[in-house]
């Protein structure tokens, strides 16, 4: 499997084991992994970091430049919000380990120049599958639902 | 003025004052502010902390039923990431100081059916267009550009 969906799926597993929501994300510049990080909703009580926001986080301030020649992993679609930071930094690729627990506004992505890889990785779909049957309220919660 | 815009405007002008880029944001609740923000990309080294972003995180977890019926008051015109926090969270009504020295994706917004109302105030103005004009690079870095 592609390094860096197995990344990606690390830092969700990383997020299952400390008790929250199992979406892990990379952030890939020029073949290196320069930012991980996975869902904090319930570890920060954060509404905002998200596994790819968390990611972008830890990532740092990066130039434009460098930004606009990443590729952004996520183990789930990314959601409006996430979406949009990867619009804001002109982020051109985004690799998607599954999309059939959720589907973010991909066409939109699409249309503004974003090119999108689903992987439709088994082992993305078991850790959410298994994580909303379990945590329904919270799964909700985390997709403003 | 409007007590929440005149609120999101302090929230600016302390980020002014702690060396940072002045946007400011509040949530309001049932007429009371609920959370308040202002960019931290200087102060904390974010590169997801806007204005919009800190306050929805400073909000805390809030309940789905809630966002759907607050409005976010920010000084700028919301950029794509913040725009899609907006969407996430079903936030119906936003109240925008200014839209003219940065000017974020409205229409889309208006098309998923968020209500926007651009008050053109001046202090909001001023307080970008001076930061702008002595930061060029440092606002440039904040909208991915």
């Amino acid at each position: 499997m592609d390094k860096f969906l197995q990344a990606a799926i690390n830092e969700a597993k990383q997020g299952k084991k400390s008790g929250g929501i199992p979406i892990g994300s990379v952030l890939v510049l020029d073949g290196k992994i320069v930012g991980r990080g996975h869902n904090q909703r319930v570890q920060k009580g954060s509404s905002v970091l998200h596994a790819e926001m968390d990611c972008l986080e830890n990532s740092g301030r990066l130039k434009a430049s460098d930004y606009q020649r990443a590729t952004l992993y996520s183990t789930l679609s990314p959601c409006d919000m996430c979406s949009g930071a990867i619009l804001l930094y002109g982020v051109p690729k985004v690799v998607i380990g599954e999309n059939r627990t959720f589907q973010g506004p991909e066409a939109y992505l699409k249309s503004r120049g974003v090119e999108l890889v689903i992987e439709d990785n088994n082992e993305c779909y078991q850790l959410m599958e298994s994580f909303i049957e379990q945590n329904p309220k919270l799964w909700d919660e985390d997709i403003g639902e």
